[in-house]
């Protein structure tokens, strides 16, 4: 988590003092559990909402108690005792620390989840515009890195679009992964507190209770929860990718946006970078790492051990941040993306029609060519056109054994972009829907 | 994928008879959606199904063929034609080989991840009926290694199953991610064939339509496939590393089944070895590190590029293959585990009664003996238990500052290990449903 | 390990035939020590080699022993018996089958990594010799997949020679890390066997003695070896990246090989796919992907556990043998490469001199233009060339600001290759030697 | 990068005063080197280094000067001038940022490994004095867990350091591979500045040179760098992973040192966590995923991109860092382990002579009786003691027919642990040297 990759709101839930405030509020939530119960006084449950509800923590505090006792629940513990006085010896009964630490992990990962569901709505938002904005600019679709067969530039980002709506969905499934809460003591078998606790807690915090824990909610949801993040770091790379692909000064279909008073610009104006996307690959390798260490973190030992901790201190934060800060920087590319259709046509344009030769050839053997003539006619107009001497269309016009079999309509009909195009109304209305 | 290490179900699924038979359903499905739409004739359709449905296709000549024009579609096309006859010239119209190559691997995955929900559903069988067996065995919970409070062998299991529940979930949502079928032509366009001739193969292949495909079906899918067997590779290390432990000299609490007639086994009792959990933690690392090349597959270059195939031609086979036989391998040992309650028993009893030490200053505290005072008594009579100078319960009897203060019955109430079974009810409940 | 991405030689090295082999080798090896040192006779250890030193192992056999003694040395020694005959109780003695397992595990180890450096010796001497062939042939560099500053195609191909002979040294000390033997016992501590034997056996399979092994050789020697591997494999991938990249539509300065024969090339002269760097692009996932169950395999349990074995098994074969295909599958690529200096210069020419900006910018200010002058000048000429209207050249010299501080010889000069080119025997002695 | 775990000395390295203090070094070295071919003035360079030498960088002014420019070397070249003046124009002549950059991170990354290189001396240090501490306590050897034969505590160790130090010379060879310097310019061709400066330059800052570069210098290098941190990273899990083993309640044969004072200790004595190898568990987990994306970094576009930096930024940092944090705590954890060689024993004796089976099996078949008759005798005593019913050694002394066999004292001498420890010496020697 390095500030120059972070944004505010999702740093914000890794902070400290929204740690200690989730830490409060689960203890707090607790205590009015045990004294529906009838385990301590309602009064002193009463008390400590009433006390620490809108304390700021004094971080510095907790740290050097925590120095001091070696333990960080413990320090916060002291410290509340400060401000709630004598009921502070009914808080935390009967729970263990991991019972405050990883309910509230869960909370700032389900937290962390919501933002980044925000995110990719804000993107699949910028991509649905730009995608409907370009919806038939045509350009040209490469396999292989090599011209194929024309396109729109809008079907490329409604393809980018229905990836990010399947991100969406995982996000959404990841979030309820790790939307649980525990509090169930030492081993889990709830010996010094009621079940009915954790699920007062649960409720009132927004998660769900833990079936069954040991001491820890098991860790295979963090790994389904950084795994899928990795996964949404791939798609931010394949899209950022496409776009450094387009901005390479030969090809040239668009640009990051560049303001005007980007320093250099003009005295080299051929020296526009694709900066942000290619620091969005960077961000992305460094998500999709993460990945592992959550997965090894599934195999504590016994009823717990305590190796996942220093990982999840780690990618915690580190992951969602980056992951965060990554949408947000890929929408804004979006947004503003400077898309060039005319360089799109020049690029379509730029071997002579060599890309509708297999509509050329399928319509000769449809005209009744054997499939060994129709090969030979098409490959020696071809060939010329591929050695830049002369215009596809042109040079089949002027082939008298083609003349024979197609009129030049019907070869001009075979360089028809609106062929390719016939179909973005339907995969349109598959990606957006009826509207 | 090592036969060592396979089970000819899923391998079957990967055998080049079943591709190409994949294959020509495909193609035949798409000659009857063509013939219904008026492109070929119907005839000619029905007559390819009846030509080869039965057919078994000549691996061995299909890969000659290959070997001679470089091209596995065309080989099996060519390879199918000689059974066919001149029909076959309406066979593959308007259609590029990834249709057929990106619809039957999902085919297969789908039908990989059918088999492997099949192998944990078997798993949860028998971790249910060993959890419930041993539902109130009792057993010392462990935290870092060590020992802390009771609980039972059952909760471990039913720990396991609410575990593996999860993975069952995740392989039927993995199993929905790569549940989609391509017909879409070279950049995705339909160009050359309608829309409708997909909706019709993906109904009878048993999958959707791809919303948008690029002549690939796009890659975020089988990396959200490959990273979830990952994670169910995690859950069965974490569980074969419980096991690892348990049946290690100084435990003993449970043993892979060990057959009479192994080798070996009586002359060195004790040297039975946990090799096939010890096997299962191996092959978890394996499944895991798939996941990564999967992740970075999703970034093909524009439309598509190539870069995917050498990866899912190896980790296709070797994840299923290896998790399946994995799955099927724990199953076996959780199914024939040998279980010792009386080892389990002889833990519990070994630290001399200290694992009650916390409830015992507990209920200091609430007989009205200050928190230091409590503290000073319950440590000054376990050090001695520590040292192995007798039995915890014997020497707080003895103490005469205790004794003030609680009753000898009271004090063995606090050793009672019902205190720590009485939710075991609440959470088999939770994980197992009311029944 | 599958056959498409194999070669034979590095597949022989993994043949059950071979393993036996050397199996055979270390066990009659050691029976020299040991009757040299008297433990068993002489005559007896001459017998093992000469019943033995000629035969086929019938694997399927061995196979059929191990499925009912369920254990692959005794399997082994079993059918080697059936050869030898009586002095076969001779055979193994005080040894443990880690001692053959590990030992030849690293013999096999040791030989792929002898391919390798093979295989990357051919591969720096192809592109040794293609650097010379394209020394002086002017390209343009880019930067962020922006045209830059020239470089030479030489230039390119000499920092890859420069990264494969790191890659050649690195190898060769992977080779060295796991060329080691054990034969030290069930815990290594040579309690049944003189460390002699070890140190006899180790000389004569060509490694040297593992200085402290517990029943195991310890597998951060294997991390190593397959960590490298790994950034071998990303080397690969890089300048397959810089082919795929070349051979775009748009950019089209190179090709992989395509063979006139080849299906479809002259009706679609421009559909050439760089199929084979894309594969590799692959295959170095693939390698890379294997380096981190290899780094999960250090951690054995105490003196050993057999968890490493499954993952060996499958990364010992696969990653050698592709990382092997890979390599040569590389040197083929660039020793038949399609160089084409006409479209690198035409790439060169097509932003009209814009690449030439900067040099124009200094040499004005040399010429005592002020700094923001020296810019307004060079940009309000680079505009009009950026929007297609012009030759940067043309127009500076037609500026008569400009003109006032350089003469157009002045001018020109800066627009010369040449400048750029000046150091390139310098870099070649840096990375090719004197000669 | 986590204050928990960082330590100042590694920290201070990635501070960006030192960051800053490293560029004005390579940037006032390249001036004498300039003023040295003549191309600035002497005095000029002179000038440079007096004035700025001894400077305090203003981190949060050049952090002003970046927002504004976006331009990280520009902005601090511009604070470098406030303090140099007029001169300022020679500094920075004819070099590119990636300069300054790459040959900055190099130095960063070579001061790092000089720390780890001494994380591990100390280490190593440890280790051996432990090691000859307990060169001859016997303990238990285990394989998969379970009991196998008698070895040394000092031999565990003596392990521990071989392992160690080939991760010395791991790092002294990452060390060497990212020790270079390129001031070759924007892509590599030296076309504005002569390759003496960088030779200058490179021998002042204690680098190579680096023989061709491209802008940048290739990341094949740090993707080396960065595994090789991994692979030392699982030599720390292991050693932690057999700590964390030997402190299990029901092992107890070491503990991590947990001084008088720490809270907790005495009412609940058993519960020493062995916290600190828990952590290193999961530190290596972190530093092994960071060797993914180092790896990924390789294949960069062409001359460069800058896909690369995002990661860097993090794991430059993160992986140095982390891994000399717990190189020193595991140092920690060595130097002050407590050992116990009483349970030592208890645990080798725990299975009442059953681990000397193997022995007493081949001491009968030596004496002539047949190898059936062997298994028979060994085995039908080795179940009673197995089943807690005696001793192993009383029972063969017992039966009669082991009696005709073995007497007494040659069944005890099979019981000799100096059996075990008789090679010792041997590798104390190979592993230590001769002293």
């Amino acid at each position: 988590m390095i500030p120059r990759y972070s944004r505010s709101q999702m740093t914000a839930i890794w902070d400290p003092q929204t740690k200690f405030r989730i830490w409060f509020e689960i203890e707090a939530h607790a205590c009015d559990a045990l004294a529906e119960l009838g385990v301590i006084p309602k009064e002193s449950a009463a008390n400590i909402w009433a006390k620490a509800k809108d304390v700021t923590f004094d971080v510095e505090r907790i740290d050097a108690i925590e120095r001091e006792v070696k333990h960080d629940v413990i320090a916060f513990l002291t410290h509340l005792g400060e401000f709630i006085g004598p009921d502070s010896r009914f808080v935390h009964q009967g729970m263990t620390s991991s019972d405050v630490l990883d309910t509230c992990f869960n909370v700032q990962l389900v937290r962390a989840a919501d933002l980044l569901i925000e995110d990719t709505k804000a993107l699949l938002k910028a991509l649905k515009r730009r995608a409907f904005e370009h919806k038939m600019t045509p350009t040209i679709g490469r396999s292989h890195g090599i011209h194929a067969e024309p396109t729109t530039f809008g079907l490329k980002l409604a393809q980018a679009y229905a990836e990010f709506d399947r991100c969406l969905a995982r996000l959404e499934a990841a979030r309820e992964e790790v939307r649980t809460c525990a509090i169930s003591g030492a081993v889990g078998t709830f010996a010094q507190i009621d079940p009915r606790v954790e699920e007062h807690v649960a409720k009132a915090m927004g998660l769900k209770v833990e079936p069954v824990s040991t001491q820890v909610i098991p860790r295979d949801r963090h790994a389904m929860y950084f795994t899928t993040l990795g996964v949404v770091a791939s798609s931010i790379e394949r899209l950022a990718t496409e776009i450094r692909h387009l901005q390479r000064s030969e090809v040239l279909e668009a640009e990051e946006f560049f303001s005007e008073g980007q320093k250099g610009s003009s005295a080299m104006p051929h020296k526009r970078n694709p900066v942000l996307t290619e620091n969005l690959t960077g961000l992305a390798r460094l998500v999709r790492g993460m990945a592992l260490p959550a997965m090894e973190n599934v195999a504590l030992w016994h009823e717990r051990d305590i190796s996942h901790s220093s990982v999840e201190r780690m990618i915690g934060p580190d992951a969602t941040v980056t992951l965060d800060f990554a949408l947000a920087r890929l929408t804004g590319v979006i947004d503003k993306l400077l898309v060039y259709p005319e360089n799109m046509q020049k690029n379509l344009d730029r071997l002579g029609g060599l890309v509708h030769s297999q509509r050329v050839l399928l319509a000769l053997t449809q005209k009744g060519v054997s499939r060994e003539d129709a090969y030979r006619l098409v490959q020696r107009n071809a060939m010329p056109v591929w050695r830049g001497q002369g215009d596809f269309l042109t040079l089949l016009k002027a082939d008298p054994e083609v003349s024979k079999a197609m009129t030049p309509a019907e070869l001009e009909e075979k360089f028809d972009l609106g062929f390719h195009l016939k179909h973005v109304d339907t995969i349109f209305r598959r990606v957006f829907g009826a509207n």
